[in-house]
């Protein structure tokens, strides 16, 4: 069977799911399917049958739009996507999305499309894969042992985030890491040249990767050579650049833009079936093709190897081997709930005022011997972000074993390689940076969202609170604008037991958690055993009036004590005054309405919300007749203490606040 | 005068303003100090009496936690910055934030702090002093000609963003760009050989830059042949390579991260006062320093001889220079409010049934011939976002006075240029991506919004309207996300109409404005002139119910025509429902509460918000009573009709709620 025929088979699948649809990318798969091809054919170690093989390599396409190859491969190489689901590509609740999609079609490692971040979850995934090989493996045992290759074209390599990811990669010398760029000199634009003029290669060099040029992305032989020679480097990333022709195979458009991101027309696709030599119909393909393709038995021989492997493994280092079927099932310790709650209970004990991000270390502190899987990290802002604990060593080039990453100014970077790590299973990701940089990194936090992965972001230094900095490290909006990220749970916790809970909230989430952590020092609040279970609903009474209250006051974060100190005014002039803390408002909207009209009884409409930050998601809850005090503006510099008085955060501000509303009603 | 104590001055002048403060960055301006006295005291040409002449060199302190360095400089060379100013360093309403602020402090050319976009700033500065060198200057005029200098740190040249605004800055070799890196081996977490290894001078080759390496940033002589060099060289940027010392002259915190980003302490400043031989007081500077360091005679005699030559070139080309007068002024032509308004009316009466984003086409062939300074691109969508219209030229390295630039893959790097494009003068950016990759640019739409500059993003493709490209592109949160960021305007029309008026809202505003576009086609909606006239107080009533209505229905962009169906459809069963368009809720908040109680009249207090996309914000406007139609999770990959009717966004979903509503009342 020649090696061009099997291309052809992943081409036409391309053309006619595209055409189909009426409406995909066929450029890519068609311009990537040689490349793709051998890779599949003779490297890639992976078992259609067990997508989630802990040893499998990893296969990243970065430049997702050019979904069609991937699906293509799958399907063709024995995955559970039956060819009904190619001919349904871009359909509603289809298996095979505009884009790759995570936990939706097997065999997909990563969700891509936003240029860049596929290139850095693979960085991510080859870090999971050095770390754990560090941790598990034993001489004579090479448990995990795996490569990564990533599809990379023009697009990844001019996003900033591939020269963060890229600039650790070669840092880090990771040498299984593999990247394939699909040199085409085509983006959606036009030809490059008149934007991208960067000598890739140098580029890359000047990273520390190893590097193999000019290699022709259309002969098998020289992909297959430059393959050979990335596996040979160990201790350096490798960036093959292959030369190719968008949309190869459309005699029309090929080398085109035009190629890129529309179906090819009937008429083209017929040509281009003839020029490819590929004599079948619109999905058609012929069992001796298939059968090449088919990678079940040699994936069920390889997974057979390693389970022999690993069994063996097993029998020397019991546990260990335990361990890491534990870790690699995502699956937390036995105990680790009790343990959870122990810890939150003594935090509540402990009664110490200390800033949430100080709260944070200690929790680190407290739930780091409990979870070898943690890698943490931070972008540059270690001793700020706090994100270090003294049981995590440096990760570096030389100790690949440790347990804190100096991801180095690299927000973008460090979130999406943050996802890789989680996506590769084993290891549970955190990392720090100011929370006015998460914005740097907005996109990497809605794919984790979307991929409902378990990473935690450490986002210091929350609100002007910050203080003198100014307006630039000043997050006023963006604790709102993280909250409206779907599937991403915000925590703006109040005091150190609060920030315990968000801590083991967010170790335990199906998804991806920012935690909102002040600068400053915050005041121990005061819980029965009642509060403090209720803290993980998101919003709860922190103290209440005698009897029924005439108004309630609601606050999130380094605010609550504000509302707790207005209260007691209240209360000198005989008003009844609630306060409800609440540091997750997703998870406080996500409660049955019974708990909810019991924090927030519908009766009592007088109502003030305070937080240090834009307005716009309080109004719901403090309706009609509330009030919310915030800031819908940019702070200032200067010291903490006198932004909070110049803006309005004062307890005698809210107290006025909350008799205005009552009179109002 | 030695040089050394020249620079000395702003060593000292950064450890007292820091220690006063208690809080800032000695660090460096320590280290940065004798580049920045070469730099100043030679070559810069600037007149710190008028920080507004147009001509003057630009320069950046990409760095912008080095603050202090640029105070001092500032404060030295004879801006209005007077010594108390330093001396309030950080504290309330000083001229002397943390970070440099724009608009603030005169000489300050652009807000930095968050890092890598002060370097983006200046290549935006360099791409407009080029382009109105091309367009303003004749033979023998060069009216247009100076130089942009940014200093950088490591931390910049981490960042994403200086990949893609210095691999654009190359490709469109722009000579009169030096960069100066200040190369001190430290960032915040220590030593940066652990996280950064790179080799930046390859890198920039790589780009295309001329680079200069290993000079020492202490020996002022190397400094100055170097950028000697640098300014020799007129078809590519240059990067300095300046190795320095951090902190230079603390003897026990020189060349540490103690040094970065904390007071020096009483002990340390007195051991480096001793150790620089600088005799002199807290806040000291003899007057023989001043005079070495005053820039105004040598300014002032630059702008006469630039204002002579001006004026010659204005008796021969007084159209022309009258042009580049109301350019740098920031003046929009004298006809533009009447020219504006007779476009609008004219989009209101060809009634065309259009996408938004087509519709915006359609306003840039109006409104474009109108303005020369428009310059605009888009970041390798421009066929998907309709930014180029029938007038604008390519601008690229062959054609500087082009009128749209091809900014690549690479959202982040375009917004930050197009910041430095307006705070340059004489020209009004706008670029286009898709909505959700707004995500990779947040913050410098934020920076836009903080310095109050005239840019217009155009954002297409704006919710699960997008279609089949599914979940990764659909942004069903960012409308609302951008919403809250202070000083942005975000508009989301539901016509070619409605898309006139925030076309230009955005050419007359004070700040940065978002404009939501659809992928999909909207139909007209018929207006009087006094609605016509409303649409840009940011809300009106757009179809009313013959008197009082007992509904209202609210909706923005695409979702007005189905608020609009809906109300027909009630109409029918005798339900009175209003149909309110609020394509700007910030505008619309902004208005007086009689505007406001006149579109939506607090009695009436059934309500229905329908937008395809996040709910938060739309409780203040349906109150308590009321519903919002929304979607508060991820779309689908499908045809952009099927996804509506899956979503619920249907005529019958929202007389539905409607009904709903006003059964709860």
């Amino acid at each position: 069977m020649p090696r061009r025929q099997l291309a052809n088979a992943v081409r036409a699948l391309a053309m006619d799911a595209v055409e189909a649809a009426k409406s995909g990318h066929p450029g890519m798969p068609m311009g990537m399917a040689d490349i793709a091809e051998v890779l599949w054919n003779d490297l890639l170690r992976h078992n259609p049958a067990d997508p989630a093989w802990p040893d499998r390599d990893r296969f990243v396409v970065s430049n997702g739009h050019g979904s069609m190859l991937l699906y293509a491969l799958l399907h063709l190489s024995g995955y559970d996507l039956p060819l009904d689901e190619l001919k349904r590509f871009r359909q509603l609740h289809s298996k095979t999305p505009g884009h790759p999609e995570y936990g939706l079609t097997p065999g997909v490692e990563t969700t891509t499309g936003p240029l860049g971040q596929g290139l850095a979850n693979a960085v991510g995934m080859a870090i999971a894969e050095r770390r754990l090989a560090a941790e598990f493996n034993r001489p004579g045992h090479a448990i995990v042992d795996h490569h990564t290759y990533v599809f990379v074209g023009d697009g990844c390599l001019m996003e900033g985030v591939s020269h963060e990811a890229c600039s650790l990669a070669g840092t880090l010398g990771l040498g299984k890491l593999i990247a394939l760029y699909d040199d085409n000199g085509i983006s959606i634009d036009g030809q490059v040249s008149g934007w991208f003029a960067d000598d890739t290669p140098a580029r890359f060099e000047a990273y520390g990767w190893h590097v193999i040029r000019k290699v022709d992305g259309h002969d098998a032989a020289a992909v297959a050579a430059a393959l050979q020679q990335a596996r040979a480097e160990t201790a350096r990333p490798t960036l093959i650049c292959c030369r190719t022709v968008i949309g190869f195979g459309a005699p029309n458009k090929q080398g085109k833009a035009s190629a890129h991101g529309a179906p090819l027309g009937g008429d083209e696709i017929a040509a281009a079936r003839a020029q490819l030599g590929w004599a079948y119909g619109p999905f058609e393909v012929p069992a001796d093709i298939y059968a090449a393709w088919d990678a079940r038995p040699r994936g069920a021989a390889l997974q057979v190897d390693w389970q022999d492997r690993f069994d063996r493994y097993a029998d020397e280092y019991p546990t260990l081997a335990a361990e890491f079927r534990r870790r690699m099932a995502g699956r937390l310790p036995a105990d680790f709930a009790a343990q959870a709650q122990a810890i939150v209970a003594r935090f509540q004990a402990d009664a110490k005022d200390v800033a949430s991000r100080q709260a944070s270390q200690l929790a680190l502190e407290a739930f780091g011997p409990l979870l070898p899987e943690l890698l943490g990290g931070s972008a540059d802002l270690t001793e700020s972000n706090l994100t270090h604990w003294s049981g995590a060593q440096a990760l570096d080039a030389s100790q690949p074993a440790g347990q804190h990453l100096h991801y180095g100014v690299r927000e973008f970077g460090m979130t999406a390689i943050m996802n890789g790590i989680a996506l590769h299973g084993g290891l549970l990701p955190y990392g720090g940076t100011f929370l006015v940089f998460s914005d740097y990194a907005r996109n990497g936090l809605r794919m984790a969202a979307l991929m409902g992965l378990r990473v935690v972001h450490v986002l210091t230094h929350d609100s002007i609170g910050l203080g003198e900095d100014g307006p630039t490290h000043q997050p006023v909006e963006h604790v709102s604008s993280l909250r409206l990220v779907p599937g991403l749970s915000v925590w703006r916790p109040c005091d150190a037991a609060e920030t315990a809970v968000a801590w083991a909230q967010a170790l335990t989430a199906e998804g991806p958690t920012a935690l909102a952590l002040s600068r400053q020092k915050l005041p121990h609040q005061a819980r029965d055993a009642g509060q403090l279970a209720a803290v993980e609903r998101g919003g709860y009474v922190l103290a209440d009036a005698a009897g029924e209250p005439e108004v309630i006051l609601i606050a999130s974060g380094s605010e609550v004590a504000l509302a707790m100190a207005a209260r007691e005014r209240l209360a000198a002039e005989g008003v009844a005054a609630r306060v409800v803390s609440m540091p997750c408002l997703e998870r406080f909207a996500a409660q049955d309405a019974g708990y909810r009209d019991s924090v927030l009884p519908p009766s009592v409409t007088a109502r003030v919300a305070v937080e240090a930050g834009v307005t716009g998601l309080w109004w719901r809850y403090v309706g009609d007749r509330g009030q919310v005090i915030g800031l819908d503006r940019f702070g200032e510099s200067a010291p903490a203490g006198a932004l909070f008085e110049y803006f309005g955060f004062t307890p005698e501000a809210v107290a006025a606040a909350a008799r205005a509303t009552l009179q109002r009603g």
